[in-house]
């Protein structure tokens, strides 16, 4: 396995291990991220009303442990949602053997799983691994590189991003990785995606950061508009940089997050690209609305809809359908104002139809990366939606995934 | 061409024709309904923003006419739909040369068009077979199945349904036919159907009369969440059975209603199974949720999941994914209370797997209609939608529907 990404870029302090413990039919399916010295944390879970067992358990943990944690267990695999108290016990003794493994207190440690719903954790498959898991941690890039694999379900690729800034003449480094490719519509959490970083800052102050960050990155993409029961987005902070701490609101803070939000956007973008079955990424960008909420609603709509998904899956310049989709979102705009740019070619001005090549359009939607502009003038609000198209691929890969 | 149904169901006085006019490469794409003598009438429109310009004519000349037309003049292959003033101008040129042809008022025409959104449409096609349209209109079964013919688009086979019952002791008939297999989901309207009857009610029965009808039956359904810019629903009666009057809130009101509702019922099912790529219908029912609404709320979120519909294509019994949607739904219930059943198996219990035979549910769930229960336990709210699965001929059909 090639290493991701260069050691210079790794945070001070953290390991990495993986592990194919028989979760799935093969593959690395068990990873584990360990800070050294206890670490501020930060976690942003699913808002859907189905969480899955790992989340109860990790908030509770994080309650208990004031946001001070030492490492995440992360399966794939297997998604431990509806099991009821089995589940919940199979997180804790999880959580328990892991703390046993590296020396401190099960509620350090945040519980994650990934995979199918409502199957029973294989529990003893995973508390078999630990010990050897917990004994080949290591703060190297080819540990990395198995973590990021270990987490994957229906992707194709590992998603990782990293990025430094100095904090009081010190450098600090972010790492993050993330997995997701289906049921992805994250409002104010999202799939499962890890941060951890060598600067120093409060829980506080990182759950700021986070909030802040996710807004243009995590909360503004969508595959399919379903909202997973087992988001995740989990952010460590061990201080082993020895940079000073970072508090809020100061020109440090803003470094820190600029260097948090690159590492999110990133990661976000390559969870789209790898959307189950996407051919491409399509960015739509909504000017001109009432409000940004309601610029955010009619971005959203478009980018959910399966009739504008399907028609970018064929590179066809169908942008009635967009103009419908926005239609349909309830925001209140004049039909007869409205502007509709794909690729850059103004398709659609005054509501209506405009001269455009046909086949020059098809081929420039055929790219791997597709803009979307659409001006409704009726207002100032703006917001930026990612998504990805629909294909055939995706079907194929939905239709028999517990199979 | 057979005809579609028995001559002994035709309500009197209504004629029907078809024609090729070009709009569509090939097959027949425009069809005339025509009443003999004035008819109470009653539309519902689009609830999209986006409202095509056959919608905006029709809506002025129900206006100026107190709802009494006479006759409805449809094409397919194009919707005339965000074509500015040119596509008014084209929509009342036809009611104008159609009412030449068969000697009424302009405003006495109600105007449909369905197809790609945002092409100017053809006008001079149209006006050309006006003329042999209206000569050739005749109230046989032969006529009429050419109609159901000739308003289709992506749709595999015509929609129709007919119901009688006695007022008066007389007998009086309702024959309808629809189309729409994509961009379907209707909130307050619906695709392009049509309903006549010889029936005598005024346009202010008749308009409540197709709101109570279409709640359970048009508005219950959903292909793919994508409201069109074109959907109308239009309820003609010309009185010519010689059956009292139907006046609202009495008996007779109540057994039209029953045979509108079943006609209505019959037609929404029959565009659901013949949603784009479909394979098989799924009935969605809610119950136990705090509301009505909120059983509608839960059941439309179900409804229009993409990973539960692609999970239903492949016959997967992935109950999970329905717990997940109904979770995202924004309805507020217990997690450990829902009940699950598909295809009459219960899979999901305290909000958690019952033990199932996963072979012989995968069997049932390939079925053409598939029941899916879905118990909250969270009050007393109902509510039943029918939706169809999401396969990979519905991304093959929309991936290049223009082209």
């Amino acid at each position: 396995m090639k290493p991701l990404i260069d050691a210079s870029l790794f945070p001070e302090g953290f390991e990495f291990s993986a592990a194919a413990c028989g979760l799935k039919k093969s593959g690395l399916d068990l990873g584990l991220i360990v800070s050294k010295s206890p670490a501020a944390a930060a976690c942003v879970f699913t808002t859907n009303l189905i969480k899955a067992a790992p989340l109860l358990v990790s908030e509770a943990h994080l309650r208990r442990s004031a946001s001070t944690m030492r490492a995440i267990i992360v399966n794939s695999g297997n998604a431990n949602c509806a099991t009821g108290p089995a589940g919940l016990a199979a997180s804790r003794r999880t959580a328990a053997v892991v703390a046993r493994a590296i020396r401190c207190r099960p509620e350090q440690i945040v519980v994650c799983s990934t995979g199918v719903i409502g199957l029973p954790l294989p529990i003893e498959h995973i508390l078999r691994a630990i010990p050897d898991l917990a004994a080949r941690r290591a703060g190297r890039s080819h540990s990395f590189t198995e973590f990021t694999r270990a987490i994957m379900t229906t992707d194709t690729r590992p998603k990782f991003a990293a990025a430094s800034c100095r904090i009081g003449g010190k450098r600090v480094r972010l790492l993050g990785c993330a997995k997701g490719a289906g049921m992805i519509h994250p409002r104010m959490a999202t799939m499962l995606a890890f941060v951890v970083t060598d600067a120093a800052a409060s829980p506080i102050v990182l759950r700021r950061a986070l909030r802040d960050a996710v807004g243009g990155t995590f909360n503004a993409i969508t595959v399919d508009g379903d909202t997973s029961t087992n988001d995740t987005l989990a952010l460590l902070a061990n201080g082993a940089s020895g940079a000073p701490e970072i508090r809020a609101k100061n020109a440090d803070y803003r470094k820190f997050l600029g260097a948090l939000e690159s590492v999110c956007n990133s990661l976000a973008l390559q969870i789209v690209a790898d959307g189950e079955g996407a051919h491409r990424v399509v960015e739509i960008e909504v000017r001109g609305a009432p409000s940004d909420g309601a610029a955010d609603e009619v971005a959203r709509t478009i980018a959910n809809s399966p009739l504008v998904k399907t028609a970018l899956a064929g590179g066809d310049p169908n942008w009635g359908r967009i103009l419908a989709a926005a239609g349909r979102s309830e925001v209140q705009f004049n039909p007869d104002r409205v502007e509709i740019r794909m690729a850059g070619i103004l398709m659609c001005r005054h509501g209506r139809a405009c001269t455009f090549d046909e086949r020059a359009a098809h081929r420039k939607l055929l790219a791997s990366h597709v803009p979307i502009l659409v001006n409704l003038q009726a207002g100032s609000g703006i917001a930026r939606v990612w998504t990805c198209d629909f294909t055939g691929d995706y079907v194929r890969i939905n239709a028999s995934y517990r199979s």
